[in-house]
C-alpha cells in the first residue's frame, strides 16, 4: 500500500501549492523536466524525472495494465499502456528556496569550451570562486551526519584520507544499471582537481580502492563495470568523486568535463604539479558568471 | 475516457499473453527496455519506453497526483509521485514474429573497463591488432581520392602533417547541432594514441589548428563550440581525430574512451613518452576478441 509511505498532508500537497512560472529545461531523451515557480511565495525549482523501467515489475506490468492499440504494420505494432500507478511513479526533487544560481543551473543554456591555463586559474577562476562564496553547508551536514546519514553506503572516517560514499540524488537505487554514487572526502579545503598535488595521492588512492570495494560488497559490481571520475569545473567546490555503472551515460561523463580518477592518480605520480601547471578545458554555460569573466579577459 | 481508444480484447490482452524469456537490453538513462519472449508460440520482442514529460499535462499532474516524501536535506527534498494513469502512459512496440536478426539487434552488449598498462599493450593488445589484420583499404581509398572524394570538406595534402577532413557517416549534415567530422591523417603507420610521441606534435597541432579553421569557415562554428578528441581503442587503427559540436552527446565521447586532442598535445609536450608509458583505461564489449585476450592473461 503506497499510502503507508505518505508523510501526511504536508508532502501530499506540496505540488498542488506549486505555482509554476516556466519550464527551465527538459530532456525528451532522458524524460526529465526542470520547472521554476513559487511555493508559498518562495522561489522553487521542481525537477520531474521518470525512473528507469525495472525487470522485477514486468510480470505485474504485463498482467495489470490496460493497453490501447496505436498502429499496426506487418510485424510491427505499437500500443499505449497505462500501468497501475504504484508501478509507474515519477521522481520529484524540490529545491526551495531556490536562489538565482539554482535557476541558472537548471536553465537550458548553450555551452562554450574554455581552455583555462594555470595563469587563467589564478587570475580569473579562483578569484571568481572566492567571490561567489558558494555555501557548502549541505556537504558539511552530510560529513557530520546532520543530514542524509541513513543514506550513507560506506564511510572511512579518517580525517585525512577518509570519505563518505552515498547515492547521488539522480539515482533511485532500484537498479544498478544507472548506479551513481558520490564519494565526498572528509578533508576540507580541496576545491577541485586544480588543488591536487602529489601529497593528495594517499587520499585519492584510498577513495579509488575503498570506494570500489564498497560497491563490490554492496552492489556486486566489480571495478571493471565502473566509471570513476571527477568533474572540472565541479558543481561544488569541495572535492568529490563520481562512481557510475560503466554503461550508464550519465550527464557530465563526457571527455570535456570528466577526468578518470585513475588518470588523475597517474598524472600526479609522474608530475606532482600536473594539475597546477596544465591547461584544462571545460564547458561553461552561456550565463555562467565565470564565462563572463573569461570573456572580459578576452580569453574566448 | 481512455477506454474509447481500446481496440477490443485483442489488444488489451496481448501483453498478458506474452511469455517473457529475457531482457535483451535496457537504458536506464532513456527509460527503455527490450524484452524477448513468446506470443502464442512465436518469437516476439516487446519494447517498452516511457515517453517524454509534456508541459501541457503539468497542471493536472501537480493537482491530481499523490506524493510521498523520500528525503529532506536543507533546501533539497525528494518525493515519489503517482500520477493519474492517463497522464503517465508507456509506449509499447511489439515485433512479432521476431527473427534472429531482430534479437541480435536489440541484445545489449555489455562492456567492461580494461586498464591496459604499457606492458599489456606490447604483450596483449599489439599482437592482437596485428593478428587481426584489419583492412584499412577503405581509409586509403579516401586518402587517395578513390572513394568519397566529393565528401571531403578540407584537405591539407602534406604527407607528414596533412590530413583529410570529412563528415562522419553518423552525421546527415542537415544541421550543425550534431556536427560530426573526422580528420584522417595522411601519415600511415600510426595505429592509435599509443603510437604517438613528441615527434608527432607538428602533425597533431596542424590537425587541431587547421581542422578548427576549416570548420569555422564552412560551418561558422568557433573552436569554443567544438569537442575535438581521439578514441582509444579506436575503431580502426589508422590515426584519426573526431570533431563534434560541443553540446552533442555523441556515442563514444565519454571520458572512458575519448581523449581531448588538446590534452594529448600537452601530455606529449611535457612527457614525450606519455602514451608509451601510461596505463590507459578503455571499455571493451563482451564479445570483443581483445577482451578474451585480457581475460586469458588474467587481467580482468
Amino acid at each position: 500500500d503506497p499510502s503507508e509511505t505518505m508523510e501526511g498532508s504536508d508532502s501530499r500537497s506540496v505540488l498542488s501549492e506549486f505555482k509554476m512560472s516556466k519550464v527551465l529545461s527538459e530532456s525528451a531523451r532522458e524524460k526529465t523536466m526542470f520547472i521554476h515557480g513559487k511555493l508559498v511565495d518562495q522561489d522553487a525549482v521542481v525537477i520531474l524525472e521518470k525512473p528507469p523501467i525495472t525487470e522485477d515489475t514486468l510480470t505485474e506490468l504485463f498482467s495489470g495494465s490496460t493497453l490501447a492499440l496505436d498502429m499496426k504494420n506487418d510485424i510491427y505494432s505499437t500500443y499505449r499502456l497505462q500501468p497501475p500507478p504504484h508501478l509507474n511513479e515519477m521522481k520529484v526533487t524540490v529545491v526551495c528556496p531556490a536562489s538565482e544560481k539554482h535557476l541558472k543551473k537548471y536553465q537550458r543554456q548553450e555551452s562554450y569550451l574554455v581552455e583555462e591555463t594555470a595563469e587563467d586559474y589564478s587570475s580569473i577562476t579562483l578569484p571568481y570562486i572566492e567571490s561567489q562564496s558558494f555555501s557548502l553547508q549541505w556537504v558539511y551536514n552530510i560529513l557530520e551526519k546532520k543530514a542524509e546519514a541513513e543514506r550513507i553506503v560506506y564511510e572511512d572516517p579518517d580525517p585525512d584520507v577518509g570519505f563518505v560514499l552515498l547515492p547521488d540524488f539522480k539515482w533511485n537505487q532500484k537498479q544498478v544499471d544507472d548506479l551513481y554514487l558520490i564519494a565526498i572526502v572528509h578533508q576540507k579545503g580541496i576545491r577541485s582537481i586544480r588543488g591536487l598535488t602529489a601529497e593528495h595521492l594517499p587520499l585519492l588512492k584510498n577513495v579509488f580502492q575503498k570506494g570500489k570495494e564498497a560497491i563490490m560488497k554492496k552492489y556486486e559490481l566489480p571495478a571493471s563495470k565502473l566509471r570513476v571520475y571527477l568533474h572540472y569545473q565541479p558543481s561544488y567546490y569541495h572535492l568529490h568523486v563520481h562512481f557510475n555503472m560503466l554503461g550508464y551515460e550519465a550527464l557530465g561523463c563526457g571527455v570535456e568535463r570528466a577526468h578518470l580518477l585513475g588518470d588523475v592518480i597517474q598524472n600526479l605520480q609522474s608530475n606532482p604539479d600536473y594539475y597546477k601547471s596544465h591547461t584544462l578545458s571545460f564547458p561553461l554555460r552561456a550565463e555562467d558568471g565565470l564565462l563572463t569573466k573569461f570573456r572580459e579577459a578576452g580569453k574566448i
